[in-house]
């Protein structure tokens, strides 16, 4: 290389200068001209202009730009180096021409020109380009990760990741909360997803798992008599691979707090949420805190066909079954008679425009599973299609008067039993908001659903089962569950929702022994069950349990919704791909006939057809 | 039970007080008598005087004096209770009687005089006492770990581990460093400790590893241009139970940096460290950022016998070979004749007290398997002792002198080959200072131990091997590798060291592929192996890498000098016992037979006497 660099000590004996660094590329401004200073970095650019040779320097903090001149010593040390490279420049800041100032850039008034340069590390040839941030495939910027997060959007999505999480921490620590790491190698839990094992070593044949996330722990904090906890942990769950679910690991913004109602949670959790969005909103709107509405989830369920509605559409939804008891329209009236509903998405302004919007609808809905979406589309005050038609004109303008619907407004109908209804009605209601650009990008509309059913009818299994967390208290205690219909009884269990995702989740906890064994019953599980399956909370509950509650936030989900992303990857710094291999790694790998001697386990040949199955549904994944 | 507590609606109607406190319980001071408060908790002790009982009731934050009438209805409703249950208390705060006020307790000067109360948990007979903190057998404490925690020491320690690791992130963020997460499911390290591995259900008869730090990771990191990385990370190895490690996890606060020199990592840390030092030390001395002292390894080893000194200790040792060369005391001239060295470890005042010191000195050197510790005691300025009797009263003297002892100090001597004469001089030094009392623990002194050799002669394997870290710069770099004995070659390597404990190594790192492979091939590793082996940071190094560095400190050994704990197991939230179980939560246990089926292993029988052995092994813990 020619280098002048060595080691440590040479360098540091060259001047008194820092070996690498006098400012960061990021830092220099105009009233630095005349300074001599020196800066390390990677060697974005380079440009040829006649005698002269610019190099865009760039660092963590920022990019500078380099001068020198095509026949000077300087320019011998560079020359040749590939892009990517490491150098250390030694110079004088010079203010640049008005003509060539950089607006841009923070460092835009100056340049640098050169008198010394080192090379630190010199760059082979690039399996990916860093300067422009073309689309390259997927599997060689994971395994060449550390080229691709010197991109500068994958590196502005991890720094904001680090900020926000940072943000989140503080935010919690001011609201009183402490953090508490919990057990990463702990006990297979019975309940949820699917398990991590760790084989033990010591104990033949048992195992660890990784947490699916440390509920458990975070009550048994609560019984120890810690007040408030909050928890970055990470969580593992070996599920196949998804769009937006990276294999492996992720994170929640974990929280419990003792003697609570579910009104001190939302209290409590409104501000450190809707701070942390402003934050990083870059001035996009957010939901104030203390304003966060509060929806039960049956009246979601009805307005948005969803209970994780994105409230920047402004379409709601409206029960129309009434309407249609005996119409003209006899599908709708069959429906209705049969116990079925009648739900109406309004579509304003689409009347006026062509038919063509309506059928696309219509096929659209089809082309999902559902045997169509009815509609009537007003033009200039007259209600066209077929279900305007055979309803009566008396009948279609009441149904119009009471939805409220405009002289070009159209409106579709999902009919059929209430959950399929319900379900048709709320993807519609997404469709029609995208399609007639009714959402407004710039806004994070945050909300809570609350009042979740604690019980739900499993129509497979023919029973009773939990709608969401055997572990949430029931609405109305032990009286409930001995008096009330169990699909009668909701939960004090609630959901934080922003613009149709869902962030976070939470309950107050049922921490009455005597309430656990009974809500377990209903589901057909015996006391001894709950001791066997959830053995250190039942037996915590014993011995003088608070009233506990809290709830658990998608890191993941706000710093996508927060960067913007799509994709996973795009804000994970080592994300595994989707066939859950680390292709930078190389891991998962095969293991030693000593690992596995020692941990007493053999690998176990798979039949080949069952393997090559797993794979193909691994690799065809639903969406980007 | 009687209590009027159900579910949260029913007590929220009751009136317009909170539900389950308006205070917390350690909250209230004489400023509030008169006022209507409500505070829960745990019943701490119920105290019966006469017709009035007194409760003091405990949560996170302190303890409340309740009082109420015996023939009175809040006491009907919290008779029998027993301790540890936990109510709500609703009263009428009333300041105490001049003779009743309890100046210890921050609500001592007020009671809370009861109108109302509420059972929310009533306990039932507990394993293990909260008030009073009796000793109580491991187990028991483990598999009650939410009960222990409750007690007041270990409560106010992981408080404390807490707060310090909240104050480490806040003074490395304020440092200029940012928090990045690095994976958890990782590839197995072939360098260093036992891996815990993770079978891959995907990928049939592969796993993947948890990190045993985050090594690889960290300077990854570096290469892709982030440039001041820090975690409390979690780290893995499988390692046989020992006292001052618990198995499974444990914490590092990681760092690394780019562009900088060891000054710098050290002009770096030294204010976090000694910050976090005296924002806990609760007012004892510690060395303050700046000057820390900086001690070469082979300097250490010979004042210290210790690459890990406790400076709180005055006792120097001294190097006094040439003093004994052709010596009358034929013993260390023998030794000294055949290469071997004398060390001397003075021992201040001891000449003035009973020879029974110094012959239970030379007996615990022989117990702990050296052939003994010859020593001069020096009384009235008279030396005595076989070692002084033989070695000639003129050649004594000058001995003396050259040590510096006073008319009444004694010296030891350690004689043999220098890494024995060495280790028992350093361990003589430790017990001299114990003995005589030397060591004032109220200080907390802080060094770096630098230049530690690169390379180590391993004796059994008969060649040269890395002394410790393989991936750290060698001082002088390649040319020192191709032109140098290795035996001679210093590393950019450094521990920080806090009162005999290392609690932090870190290095400059090897950056160079070139240096990389040349360091690997003396010892007897190829370039393949290197590319095989360090794949993914060999790779990455082709790239453009930075200069860098960082170190690791322990979390938990910094947390248990600030606590004063002996034992891991008081500063840690769920430990699993010295047999790697998690009693509480009954982990490791049996796998399903569908789950191992689902990771394509199987458990192997073990043959019945290794796995006995192994069972012995660890039940006997070699300290407490």
């Amino acid at each position: 290389m020619g280098s002048r660099f060595r080691g440590n000590d040479e360098i540091l004996e060259d001047d008194d200068m820092h070996a690498y660094r006098t400012h960061t590329c990021g830092q220099l401004r105009a009233d630095s001209a005349g300074e001599t200073v020196r800066v390390s970095g990677w060697v974005h650019r380079k440009r040829d202009h006649g005698d002269l040779v610019f190099i865009d320097l760039r660092d963590h903090y920022g990019m500078a730009q380099i001068v020198t001149e095509v026949d000077g010593p300087v320019f011998e040390v560079i020359e040749g180096l590939r892009a990517e490279s490491v150098v250390t420049i030694t110079g004088k800041v010079e203010p640049r021409a008005k003509d060539a100032i950089n607006p841009n850039l923070p460092t835009g008034e100056i340049e640098i020109r050169a008198v010394e340069a080192s090379v630190l590390s010199a760059a082979a040839e690039l399996p990916l380009p860093v300067a422009g941030e073309q689309e390259y495939p997927e599997d060689v910027r994971l395994r060449y990760r550390f080229l691709d997060l010197r991109r500068e959007t994958l590196h502005a999505n991890i720094v904001k990741r680090t900020r926000i999480i940072s943000d989140m921490r503080r935010r919690m620590e001011a609201a009183g909360f402490t953090e508490y790491s919990t057990p990463i190698l702990t006990a297979s839990s019975p309940e949820g997803a699917r398990d991590f094992l760790v084989p033990s070593r010591i104990h033949a044949g048992k195992f660890y798992a990784l947490p699916q996330a440390p509920q458990q722990y975070k009550q048994l904090l609560m019984v120890a008599g810690f007040d408030r906890y909050f928890q970055i942990a990470p969580c593992f769950r070996d599920e196949d691979p998804r769009a937006d679910r990276l294999p492996g690991e992720f994170y929640q913004l974990d929280l419990e707090m003792s003697f609570v109602t579910q009104e001190d949670v939302w209290n409590t959790m409104e501000p450190v949420i809707a701070g942390v969005f402003e934050a990083f909103a870059e001035g996009r709107h957010v939901t104030p805190a203390g304003s966060f509405p509060r929806i039960p989830y049956s009246e979601a369920m009805l307005k948005y066909g969803s209970d994780k509605p994105d409230l920047r559409n402004p379409v709601l939804i409206a029960d129309v079954t009434d309407h249609f008891v005996d119409s003209g329209f006899g599908i709708f009236a069959g429906i209705v008679a049969g116990g079925g509903v009648i739900r109406a998405i309004p579509a304003p302004g689409a009347g006026a425009g062509s038919r063509k919007f309506f059928d696309d609808m219509n096929n659209w809905a089809r082309s999902e599973g559902f045997s169509g979406l009815g509609y009537i589309n007003i033009k200039d005050g007259e209600p066209g299609g077929p279900i305007a038609k055979n309803h009566g004109s008396e009948a279609t303008a009441k149904l119009i008067a009471a939805l409220g619907l405009g002289p070009n407004d159209g409106v579709f109908f999902a009919a059929g039993k209430e959950a399929q209804a319900t379900r048709l009605a709320g993807l519609a209601r997404v469709r029609v908001g995208e399609q007639l650009d009714l959402i407004d990008k710039d806004r994070f509309e945050l909300c809570w659903i609350v009042d979740f059913p604690f019980y739900e009818y499993d129509e497979d299994e023919k029973k009773v089962d939990f709608a969401h967390n055997p572990f949430s208290m029931p609405q109305g205690g032990l009286d409930a569950l001995n008096d009330q219909d169990p699909l009668t009884i909701n939960a004090y269990q609630y959901d934080m929702v922003c613009n149709g995702f869902e962030i976070a989740s939470g309950s107050i906890r049922n921490q009455s022994p005597e309430t656990m064994v009974k809500a377990f019953e209903l589901v057909g599980l015996s006391k001894a069950d709950v001791e066997e399956r959830f053995g250190g909370l039942y037996r915590a509950f014993q011995y003088g349990a608070p009233p506990h509650g809290g709830m658990a936030a998608g890191v993941d989900r706000v710093v996508m919704l927060l960067c913007g992303a799509q994709n996973l990857r795009e804000i994970t710094l080592f994300p595994m791909n989707q066939r859950a291999e680390d292709l930078l790694m190389s891991a998962p790998s095969p293991a030693s006939m000593k690992q596995l001697r020692e941990l007493s386990i053999r690998v176990v040949e798979q039949p080949a057809a069952p393997a090559k199955k797993d794979v193909e549904e691994i690799v065809s994944p639903k969406a980007g």
